[in-house]
């Protein structure tokens, strides 16, 4: 049963399995290298085939060097009245993020600089990282924070920062032809649902379901990776071929309760804009906005010496809720009604990109008859109905400068009738798909 | 006289002459071929030379083939008593136009596939055709058919279908150069006036008043074929000799009492389409609309293997009347003023084609100098009037690279005034007409 | 200090001392030529340095001639009793400019198609030139016109009209290249403040301003010259170096009550069109209008055959305020204050110019680390300021195909931020300015 098919109660059960995938990936400690990380894909390799690449930390990746590999055992704080006052065991986001290890007695004074909160929301725990800079801390609620007393405390995170490597992970489920779509989810945050337990859990199942369906037209190429460190360096691994990439999406954010955005990449008019728009504007009431170089890993894709027509999807964009970058960015945060409908968008945008070609018509001059070739049967006189409408328009505008997106569009007509006139048509022999 | 200068009194006139013509060719029943066609051209050719194409059925003209030609004499239904119910002599339409012959008796029942009637306007007669799918039949009103009653019927259609030929007409009005402005009309609808003897009406008296004015810039060519495959086969006789065409005009329905409605080119933003735009719309208050391939025979023009700077020029476009391909379309719908105003709009239209070029301003480093030429006569220290302002607009953006028009547009003057101030810059050497 | 940090103080006193400028200037008769012209440049030069060509009468440039040089020394009318009723020596604009020497007696019927005057303010004089037509007249008021009797009266006019030149000013003021930002002011009209001593003033003090001041990017040159005769004069001398100028200004009535007017170059989207709009429309609350070609001499530097990127900065426009070309037009009619934010709108267009170019991102792949290179110091998980958006916008857009400017209206950025973040990237060797 194809995508476009499935009905709403396929989706409905497609978002409680996106949502089951979701609370197994949570509890699991990630980071930008390390064995969370590797512990992540070995899930979602259940349910797909991910090939893995290990890049040795060092290695230079354009401006930038693979990190040392972080791995953290055990991280805590107790009072001078042997009370565990903060421990990683409760929460992954207690330890910032790729903290370098430390053993020490303290004051609270000299414990202070170390402990991050968010004051406005006094019951949650920030999402802080430092892996670029050695460092060490803690993230705890202002609550936490408030009711520790003067004294000494002792603090122990028992991590490594060692030469190690950092991991990609792709899927590639081979098309009619070897273009490529990318299909790009961020994989390093820790326990926080909608900021990427979601893309991972709607990416697989897209994966998974394309796996089962017939050939379609693209090669999708799926890409699970760190942000920025990770998306640089599979750029870095990948520059020989990018070429192939015909049409990318970012997907990122996909749980939350919000609309769905589609941004669009830096190059605006891209045909992954114009179907982004299409799709998201039109069947999603959702909203489209421009490129800027703010946001998740469209910034490397879209970065001027790639300039890759590479969009991004997501519900709510990152920073524009309070529970962003938070452990209120909990399993609570994300829906399955909200993971199904995204899952059901990144389908749909995929289905009308196989098949919005630019098309030659193979006998432009003046009409073709459409009568003998059984395709308009009507008593002379008459009007043709939408079916016939569009063959005209496809047969008229198809000098292989627009593509039937864009022949829709103009002739105000539903990009599926235009679809299906064009796979007429073709079926005819009056009409040949441009690569 | 020229045109520009015809008052309102002139064009009264001209409205009734038109209207005379189409009552004159009214009672003719004509098809795509045969000698209601030739009958038809034979009143033209009374005002305006022709030169007339027979070509032979069965010739293949890009996808199709020149049919049969098909005569009629008479066609009738009489029921069991000898009463004659359904009469061709009574109206063209009611025999379906191109019906093969037969004589038969049938019961009402057999006879019934073979009736078309129009159930919401049930006194009048559709019109109908089967050129290209062998078969016959009846046209009537829902009321004749309402009170027909069972029983064994005659019927007579004593028609050819035989070889023969499709005959094209055209009238070539040389101008100052070859580029030649196309002028079509189809000519094959029997007995409706609308469509499309008004056109053919005013399309002749274009031709007859251009014969007699002094030369202008273009060469004019009418061409009156059959619709579709009349413009297929003029198409594919001139496909070397299409580049001539400069600018062009479908000519259809201009006798109804709608305002006009001038439809754009495929191209969007041909020179007719700007043209056409900028006399509909401001002197005729009428409104335009894009191309899309459904309509009259720009269809063909405007294919993609032609592209042709082809618009149309109809008043109330086909398909949005409810007398469209019926009765209805007779004599009483048609209107001396409505004709007159067409013909009107289509002499501005062409005048304006005639000097809407692009010039070049020979003397284009700084201002030259107006007032030695006898063009600009101003005290120093006072403003120039519309005119001084016209000739320095046309001075500054005559750069070769866009029209009076344009120009026109830009400087927000009339576009009379702007050329009356191209002529006398052309006068005065400081500007030239580009080919 | 520079202009930009000039503050409001420093602004109230600058256009004092551009007041008093325009008082100095006022009671000198100035024409296309003649010694009055020649002190209003010695005026100019005890401020900043001039350059000056004198070119000879009956020098052919472009379509044009230099004229006859014309100096005056006194001119009146004298009523039968003997009593001076119009006087040279009372206003400059009495005696209509360029007029021929004339020693008459004439009854008041034969003098009067040789009076001017502005009949809808009866106060005013009129401002009249016949430069290139021998004549010669007077202007007056309506009153003065209505006190006269009729009778003989006798008429002196004591000018020369004789071989001599027309003299061009030039002020250059090196910057670090030697492409070139042209500002030009026309200094032929005798006593009208508005136009153009306050151009002249504003311009004075901008290149005296410049002079003082740092090197900054652009080489400036000042030309004040003669309208109409002595830009096209400028131009057939300068014709081989125009493409060394990259901006232009025309400055015109810049001292009136009314908002800026920036005025486009004929190109419409210059450089200096989008500064001009920029800074005209948000700093200043005023307006921009498209090129026509009517106005002052941007007629000739946009006139076809130059078409250069000059657009033009007023006040209120020529010919939209009343007092425009008469007595009204006087030191009452401009303001310290109004002089003084033009002087500043300049000088922001001029900054804004400087820096505004097109950059080259020296690492365009992949966003590059700014964290050691000190631009960017945040804790991991937190979205950056302004300035780093600044810093990413920057790096993002600048492939060379777009300016400072169209980057921050894009990134909807304050200006400033934007080139400040450009300064930090091309430091940091991560930018590269275009020429």
């Amino acid at each position: 049963m194809n995508a476009a098919a499935a009905g709403a109660g396929e989706y409905a059960e497609l978002g409680r399995d996106a949502y089951a995938l979701v609370e197994e990936l949570y509890p699991i400690c990630r980071s930008i290298t390390g064995n969370g990380l590797r512990a992540t894909l070995d899930v979602l390799q259940r349910r797909i085939p991910l090939s893995r690449i290990e890049i040795a930390s060092g290695t230079q990746v354009f401006d930038w060097v693979i990190p040392p590999e972080w791995n953290i055992r055990e991280a805590w704080i107790d009072d001078a009245g042997g009370r565990r006052v903060v421990d990683f065991r409760d929460h992954n986001l207690h330890v910032v993020n790729y903290s370098a290890p430390v053993r020490a007695r303290l004051p609270l004074a000299g414990l202070r600089p170390h402990l991050h909160t968010l004051p406005a929301h006094p019951d949650w725990i920030p999402y802080r990282t430092s892996y670029y800079r050695e460092s060490w801390g803690f993230c705890l609620s202002q609550r936490q924070l408030d009711a520790l007393r003067e004294g000494e405390y002792e603090v122990c995170i028992d991590s490594t920062l060692a030469p190690g490597s950092l991991t990609l992970a792709e899927c590639v489920i081979p098309g009619a032809v070897s273009d490529e779509v990318l299909l790009y989810a961020h994989d390093c945050h820790p326990s926080l649902c909608n900021d990427n337990l979601s893309a991972l859990a709607v990416a697989t199942l897209l994966a998974q379901r394309r796996a089962q369906a017939p050939a379609r037209h693209y090669t999708w190429r799926f890409v699970f990776a760190p942000a920025t460190i990770g998306a640089i360096a599979w750029l870095h691994r990948n520059e020989a071929r990018v070429g192939a990439i015909r049409h990318g999406l970012v997907l990122a954010s996909l749980g939350d309760r919000g609309a769905l955005t589609y941004k669009r990449s830096r190059r605006g008019n891209a045909d992954i804009d114009r179907v982004g728009e299409h799709v998201i504007a039109r069947a999603h009431a959702g909203s489209c906005e421009d490129f800027s170089p703010y946001g998740y890993d469209e910034r490397q894709f879209c970065s001027p010496g790639f300039d890759l027509p590479v969009g991004r999807l997501t519900r709510t964009p990152n920073g524009r809720y309070a529970e962003y970058h938070s452990s209120a960015d909990n399993l609570a945060f994300v829906t399955p009604a909200a993971l199904a409908d995204s899952l059901r968008a990144c389908e749909q945008i995929l289905a009308l990109l196989d098949t919005n070609a630019r098309y030659l018509n193979l006998a432009p001059k003046c009409e073709p008859r459409l009568g003998p070739r059984g395709l308009y049967d009507l008593a002379g006189g008459q009007a043709p109905g939408e079916f016939g409408h569009a063959l005209l328009w496809v047969l008229n505008q198809s000098d292989g400068g627009q593509d039937l997106l864009a022949i829709a569009q103009k002739a105000r007509l539903d990009y599926g009738l235009v679809a299906r006139a064009a796979a007429a048509l073709v079926n005819a022999r009056l009409l040949r798909r441009l690569p």
